[in-house]
Formats: structure tokens, sequence, C-alpha cells
């Protein structure tokens, strides 16, 4: 008798936010409201919130100051030939600065050790996305909405 | 003598966009207007523009419909360890209906043969998006903005 359940939708949500490390974030052109995309390094919190990482000199930092809603996606497949078919999964939420360095630098060092050479850089700050609403795509066709709530309380 | 010079930015942004297939689309919540982020394939056109083969069932798709302004993220090392010292661009412009399909199904065929297995599925269209401006980095501090005429106008 096999007592392993697949994980469910969320679970793997979950999973693969936590076995990643980088994405792309989807930020706001300041007064345009234009979307925009750029590539982050990120680190996962244990709730499935996300830690950034950005410098006041780059734009995604500036069109977040302005605008703290963003989007992030995880797509570790990305670049295989069957990526349409892999797992991916986009968070929805809004930034928040982290005015407590130390609470998460350690953690970000963990997953990002050559930040180290900038982790002291005055204009560099760390971001942490709030996830209000995700949907993630198990592969072609299997695909859905969750919400906060969900994405949260997945075990 | 070496009469090879490095190209300019402009030309190395043109090089990357002819040189890939897949990218990450920016596109608006509708209602919300917040930033979205989801992965596609696309096939370059010769003048720097860049065609999508979309679902009326994706979500991307439903948020174009709703508004056509878009952003493209070509990060082809976007896995690579070394990510963040390696070249990619951010188009941004707005997409449009290609009505003729058959102006561009070849071209886009010839970068993803696969489609064919729903080339002709009356939910999938054509979309270009058309370049109004693009940021381009080549590496660890060295990046630019371009408008939409140096970017076509890059030999």
């Amino acid at each position: 008798m096999n007592t392993d359940k697949p994980p469910s939708l969320t679970q793997a949500a979950r999973q693969i936010v936590a076995n990643n490390k980088r994405g792309v974030l989807g930020t706001l052109l300041p007064e345009e409201g234009h979307p925009y995309t750029s590539m982050i390094d990120f680190a996962p919190l244990p709730d499935g919130d996300v830690i950034m990482f950005l410098s006041r000199l780059a734009v995604h930092q500036r069109h977040l100051a302005a605008d703290a809603r963003a989007s992030l996606l995880i797509a570790p497949h990305i670049m295989a030939d069957d990526a349409l078919t892999r797992p991916r999964i986009t968070l929805v939420g809004k930034v928040e600065l982290v005015e407590d360095r130390l609470s998460v630098a350690n953690l970000y060092l963990e997953h990002h050790p050559t930040a180290r050479q900038y982790i002291n850089f005055g204009d560099f700050q760390f971001y942490r996305l709030r996830v209000k609403k995700a949907r993630y795509i198990a592969g072609f066709g299997q695909m859905g909405w969750m919400t906060g709530n969900q994405y949260r309380t997945a075990n």
C-alpha cells in the first residue's frame, strides 16, 4: 500500500518557491504604469514570502519606490526545450522595505554567498515581497490561482 | 591589425533578441493595473520586434486584450550562477494582433516547430510586440536605455 499522496497545487507552489533563488520581477514604470520585467535574485522565507536585495541604483528599485506592486515569476526550467510543460509560478503582491537588515541578511547570504561583497553597501536594501495571490502552472493545461491564505497555509 | 570593432550596445541588444526565442512577459492585471509576469515563446522579426502566439485561454492574452502594454525580458543565461554579470534585455512596448496569420506563421514555426500541433487552433492568435524602448544590460554596471529608433536602426 502506497500512502504517499502527490502534493497539492498549493504544496507544489510552496516547494518551487522554497527550492529556487532566481526569478523575474515585474514592476511598473513610474508615471506611465507600463509593465517592466527584470531579472533578480531572491531568498525564500519559511512562510512563502521572498526577500530581495536591491540597489537604489537599479531601475526596479526605483520602480518599487514609486509603486510597491510587484510580481515574481519563478520558472527554473525556463531555458529547457520542454519548458511549457514544466512547473512554474507567478507570485503577486507588494514589496516592503525590511528595516532590520540583520533579521534577513544571513538567510539571504546562505542562498547568495557572493552578495557578501556588497552586503554592507549603503545603497543596497532588503525588500520582502508579501504574497497576496499566486498562480501555479504544473504543466500544459494544469494550472490555477490560489489566494495568499491558501498559499501560506499549504503544508 | 584587427579591424573588428566590438558591437555597440544597440547592436548587442538586437543580437540577443535575434538569437533567442523564449522570454518573460510583463503584463497588467485587468482593473488592478498590477504587474504580472509569465513565461512565453517568441520569434524574432528582422526589424527587432517579436511575434508571440498566444491562446485566448491564457491569462496573459486576456491581460493584453484589456491593456496592450507589455514588457519582455530576454535573459538566456538566467539560470547560470553568474547570471547577474551576463547580458540580458528588457523590451518595452505595445502588442498588436497580427490579422494576417500566414504572414508570420512560417517564421514562428521555424523557431517553434512543436507549435505546429496547435497552429490552426482557433483560440490561438499571433501578436507582435512593437518595441518603443529597450534597456540592455551587458553585465554588472554596464547598461543603458535606448529609444525604439536607436534599437531599430542598429545595424
